[in-house]
């Protein structure tokens, strides 16, 4: 029979990064195209023990029905931990526990736009977070980057253009795709912006905690004093991605709403999930599991830049991240980025075309994504030179 | 500051269940309000030794990420696990696992309804499922129920007064909160109307495998030869909820849709509790543990209805349901049936007033839902006794 789907998901594709990634999973595959935390930063023997120790004395807890708001240990010990590391956290907010980041946001684009509204995003933006966009069918419209984030000036004319403007989605660290992040200044700024136009900051801090150099730079949410700001962030990149667990902090009016949402969407997050990441947190010394973290990145990531200064031809321009998972080159003009991508897969090494991070797909783009974290040493070494050949091929 | 929410969740308010559950909590309440499975039936010794098993021999597979559609073994078993015991599964379709089956029906609803379309459902019924419907701002046209299911003439006439009809959600077996069973002929008669009108069926079947009566009757999905059916199940009423593992088998078409909307909303399930699914499905007696279930529910029922026939007035009518959770309650006309549920509640014992489960809660109804999983036994003999004394207070 003949299926007819609704207008939001009719045109939605799966994601470039999950399709790259099944055909990465062939033999003999470099794949640079990942966003996968290290396995060896994965704190396999705690979650061991502390698995062990749920399921032994609370195996009821740990497989029973929840509340849709999260596990009420895990929400107060992360109001604790973000108020701490990062002053997040005001009298008038609350938080819930989610599926992961991703369902943060896509929630948070549910109970606040109809269809045909504007969301503005950094151009490039992180595609899972603009698919969830898309799937409401949310008009976006991209703001260009600069090396400390947003344009300033690009992202006033566009509120201005776009009344029906709700919401600017924001990585301000180690940003996905770019690797850049967000200067105190612009942080300000935008804040400003949001208020000036109306709209409100949807802040994700996905890979906040994995700065390895340079000086920590405030979440806007620590600088909002109305609730005008919904932070974002997950265990995903300081314990595992399999657990999904996420969290949103926000305004208590918002966090209503979104458990709502979330209630309608998967009831509650699984509870032994929740629990690992909350005994995690509680009993084991989560910011020496962080510094170690830092580390392995940081010299995967110097690895990788190192490799990419000796083997890649000298008009590439790479960003240079103090965090995150990510480095994004640029090609010179008049090199065709998407056959250089397909180029680089027939040789075994797989990046991401930098166009699947944009508002409008079709844009032109010179860019791909290079990931550090998930590939060895000897895999970055082995893909930054089979690469590094194909640039000098490739650019006249 | 002010908030404007989207339409679609602006005048959507947290489910009155999970609202009394919370309620429930209070020391000394008897709660014959959930629709939590029994705490003796989950199978707690054996998640333990599987989830040791899985974190000391594949740690990184159940911690890192993992793709939309689900892990892959947990997909094949199930495959062959609704074949087998369903007749479910034809070449044209495909499986995708989610968060549980609460996530494969807002996602169905998702992909194929636009905003204003209308849905079919029992009246009454699931009340999660409702108000995922509701979150898409669907019209939700409520067909009455009769001892066998829909009543089909009501079906046939609201079908064809409803020209954007796209989708008749069904829960067949021990229905929620009726706890009635559609018959084989309402159920291949729902299916010619649903091919007359050309919508889609979703059949909802949670609670399938805990008949403790009666003959099995074949699923909708069995009897469809041409996609027309999106089958629903779960692992939360065999294993345990706390893990959100469900799956949704349709048409590979609708399952591409699906996961491309999965992605959007939590990227995958959480592994563990999949690859926990998996293990108990593949290596343990998942037929006996099942005939264990059905035994400790068929005595909980029993022990309930029992109850209810002493102790009730008689102008009381309960259903008889042959498997599930839930006996449906109607009071006679006249009595209030909102006021006889909050003075149950002031004397201890909390039940869900039936029109939380209406499509338009505002219609008149003299029915109240009572759970017999979730209390124990003592809990069922004095709750029982309680509502019965409030019948014979209430009734003139």
């Amino acid at each position: 029979m003949n299926f007819s789907f609704s207008d939001k998901i009719d045109g939605l594709k799966p994601s470039v990064i999950r399709e790259i990634l099944k055909f990465t999973s062939e033999p003999g595959m470099i794949s640079l195209a990942a966003g996968n935390p290290a396995p060896e930063a994965f704190p396999a023997r705690e979650v061991q023990e502390i698995t062990a120790d749920i399921l032994s004395k609370e195996p009821v807890s740990a497989l029973q029905y929840s509340v849709s708001e999260g596990y009420p240990r895990l929400r107060e010990t992360l109001k604790q931990w973000l108020s701490r590391r990062y002053a997040v956290g005001q009298p008038y907010d609350d938080l819930i526990v989610v599926s992961g980041a991703q369902q943060g946001i896509e929630l948070s684009a549910k109970v606040l736009l109809n269809e045909g509204d504007t969301l503005l995003c950094e151009n490039p933006s992180f595609i899972g977070s603009l698919n969830a966009f898309r799937s409401y069918n949310v008009r976006l419209e991209g703001v260009p980057m600069e090396e400390d984030g947003l344009n300033l000036e690009a992202l006033e004319r566009i509120a201005g253009e776009n009344p029906r403007t709700k919401l600017l989605y924001l990585i301000p660290n180690f940003q996905n795709p770019s690797g850049t992040t967000m200067s105190l200044e612009k942080r300000r700024a935008a804040l400003e912006i949001a208020k000036k136009h109306n709209f409100i900051i949807l802040e994700d801090n996905p890979y906040g905690d994995l700065r390895f150099e340079g000086e920590h730079i405030p979440a806007i949410k620590s600088m909002d004093t109305e609730g005008r700001v919904i932070y974002c962030g997950s265990f995903s990149k300081i314990l595992a991605p399999g657990l999904r667990v996420g969290y949103v902090c926000a305004h208590k009016e918002l966090i209503s709403k979104i458990t709502v949402a979330k209630q309608c969407s998967d009831v509650h997050t699984a509870i032994l999930s929740q629990m690992i990441c909350q005994r995690f947190l509680d009993q084991y010394d989560i910011d020496g599991h962080i510094a170690e973290i830092q580390q392995i990145y940081k010299k995967k990531c110097g690895l990788m830049i190192g490799e990419i200064e000796k083997k890649f031809h000298p008009s590439v321009k790479i960003t240079h991240p103090q965090g995150g998972l990510f480095i994004l080159a640029t090609l010179p003009q008049g090199v065709d980025m998407l056959a250089f991508c397909q180029e680089a897969v027939r040789r075994h090494v797989a990046v991401v075309p930098g166009n699947a991070f944009l508002a409008d797909e079709s844009q032109p783009c010179s860019s791909f994504r290079l990931n550090f974290s998930t590939p060895t040493d000897q895999q970055i070494v082995e893909g930054i030179s089979i690469l590094g050949s194909l640039t000098y091929e490739m650019i006249p």
